[in-house]
């Protein structure tokens, strides 16, 4: 733990084949962005841009833009999914262009895990590279979507069809802005943080188990703990596979099915993490099947997810759910890999999940679901939202 | 040199920090296409797509299916500048999803510079990378726009403001289908060979000058010869210089008057080696001035791009093609940066080039595109047409 400027933060060092940079999880950090982006880059660039939603610009615009001495060009991106388009990041990219952009220019995002998504790919393909920096605003994007380089928009045909890795020079999450985060924005976040817990870190399912009041409370130092652990992870995985070639496909524990989940309902119902959080309920279900886990710690790991729920009730069949996951991109040339934790704080990847073993697990989440409290519709794009 | 099925190919090496391929340049390539990929793969990927033009696709798919046991799926890209857009890359990724493109699918870019262009962003983007291979068409894609991993779409803002460096797997540079090249395209594409002389390959000069019937009529030795040396220079700075930090930036000789030239025209009078043909007229001028080469060498080098005109009359004035030479995007920070041969085979980059002397050399170049024969319409896009 490093203090600055008498607040405090933690450094996380994420080191890939092809990029290094750090991840700052703390307090303070929005106060010193311009003096913290000038020691990295050595001096600020003449053009600095940043790429932001209306909502979280005007709860944390100002604060954003106190510490230049210059303030930043702002650019606009509507909260919701239907504008992570290559309509957008190309009319971004005109306006960059008419404000004067060069390959010398630094593009800032600030915001939740659309706009971290669309902004990396802008930087990544504007003049085919510029450099960039994620400010991320939402629990999610802070341990998940702002590490490991990918950034990307949709296609009609589905999410991230395209996309870019292209890694930031640093991830600054300042833990004061998730106080305008709504309730259940932030438990679905922790979703990932349970996920990062049960895949790889012991300690931090502990954590999460033990204080779960404070974390949900908001208690900055839990948080900070959550969320540097769960970076930490992450960026430990993607240092040793940035391409996704074996052991990164952990990070994807509960997204197998998450995912067919989200399709199934039309990502009307769910938020991203509350779907994940189904999906691992399904995953565990197979892990003790297999006895990849006992039953006692499938018990013990379902009740921690339960906890930072609830999770919402949802409803289609499991047929539909199995179908939808034939689909999934993540499979290469037909093979389909899937993550299965081993006891608490371990997990693998195997390619021999059958259609049945699936099927059952479907059936077995639907049930659970079947029991969850109803909170449709999911919230609309609101300040709290990921936007 | 190389014996391949009885044909003679050239192979060169490109070794950059990001990408290790080989360019193969000579007779017999499309006949063995598919073994060849086969090889360098592995194996053939499940699904195998080819973006081309509807024109070269008429007169060379037949002879480019032939080796592949399973025809790859056709894609088309109209001939075009107009069509070099991310719409257009977003309807190629949507057609390839539809089709049911994975991560494990490979692109084969056959045609000109535009296909070679949209061709390498689309699989730089799809999924966030996928690999691909070059098969250029035209003289000009074969020795500059297919090496060197630059890939990237237009903007109404200007050319090339957005894209990706994606190396592709392999280049194949087929010499027979320079055939169906009008005239005009192939001497166009050769300004660029004579380019590669100047900056870097002495030898290649004196080969330009020496066998200068032998290249026009197409002989395909002789083609062959000029084509591997112009990639092999390109493949030398490129490997010592990935991203145009430095010594790539000689590959720009006779490119910033010569961009201005295209713009202040609008794209309408001149193909982009008869731009820069006049532009290293241009630079040649004012490295006269500044003693880089002597009066003979540049008379003499001035009499090598003319053996290989001619090159079209066009009429603007000096000082618009000044001031677009200050938009120019190979600018970083306001640097103009401006290369100059030194001697014959050798150049090197200048800061202080003045508006003064800029706008003495377009004056110059202007007094000599005066008497220039009129070319005017720059033909339609055709089958020769880089498409």
């Amino acid at each position: 733990m490093v203090l600055y400027d008498g607040k405090s933060v933690q450094t996380i060092r994420v080191d890939t084949p092809s990029a290094r940079y750090e991840v700052h999880a703390g307090s303070g950090l929005l106060a010193s962005l311009a003096p913290r982006i000038e020691r990295l880059a050595g001096r600020l660039p003449r053009r600095v841009f940043v790429l932001t939603s209306p909502e979280i610009w005007a709860l944390w615009g100002e604060a954003f833009q106190k510490s230049f001495a210059e303030a930043p060009i702002a650019l606009f991106l509507p909260a919701g999914e239907k504008h992570k388009t290559l309509r957008s990041a190309e009319s971004l990219a005109r306006q960059m262009i008419r404000a004067g952009a060069d390959r010398g220019s630094l593009l800032i995002a600030f915001g939740g895990g659309i706009v971290g998504d669309v902004g990396g790919f802008l930087a990544a393909i504007f003049m085919r590279g510029i450099a960039y920096v994620q400010v991320p605003t939402t629990f999610l994007a802070q341990v998940d979507s702002s590490v490991g380089g990918k950034t990307g928009v949709n296609l009609p045909e589905g999410k991230n069809l395209v996309g870019s890795f292209h890694h930031p020079l640093a991830v600054f999450a300042e833990i004061s802005v998730l106080n305008t985060l709504s309730g259940r924005e932030l438990r679905a976040g922790l979703m990932e943080s349970v996920k990062a817990g049960i895949i790889r870190d012991r300690a931090l399912v502990r954590f999460m188990e033990e204080r779960a009041d404070e974390i949900l409370d908001r208690e900055p130092k839990a948080l900070e703990r959550v969320i540097a652990a769960s970076i930490r992870m992450k960026a430990g995985v993607v240092g040793r596979d940035e391409r996704e070639g074996g052991l990164r496909m952990i990070l994807n524990f509960g997204h197998t099915l998450g995912h067919a989940v989200e399709q199934a309902t039309r990502y009307k119902v769910l938020l991203h993490g509350e779907a994940v959080g189904w999906g691992m309920i399904a995953a565990l279900y197979i892990a003790r099947l297999r006895g990849t886990v006992s039953r006692a710690q499938a018990e013990r790991l379902e009740e921690l997810i339960h906890r930072y729920g609830p999770l919402p009730r949802f409803d289609v069949s499991a047929a539909k759910l199995v179908s939808a996951t034939g689909a999934d991109k993540k499979n290469v040339g037909g093979v389909r890999r899937f993550v299965l934790p081993i006891g608490i704080g371990d997990s693998g990847v195997v390619e021999d999940v059958t259609a049945g073993e699936l099927r059952e697990a479907a059936e077995y989440m639907l049930a659970e679901a079947a029991k969850a409290p109803d909170l449709t519709p999911k919230p609309a794009p609101k300040p709290e939202k990921q936007s």
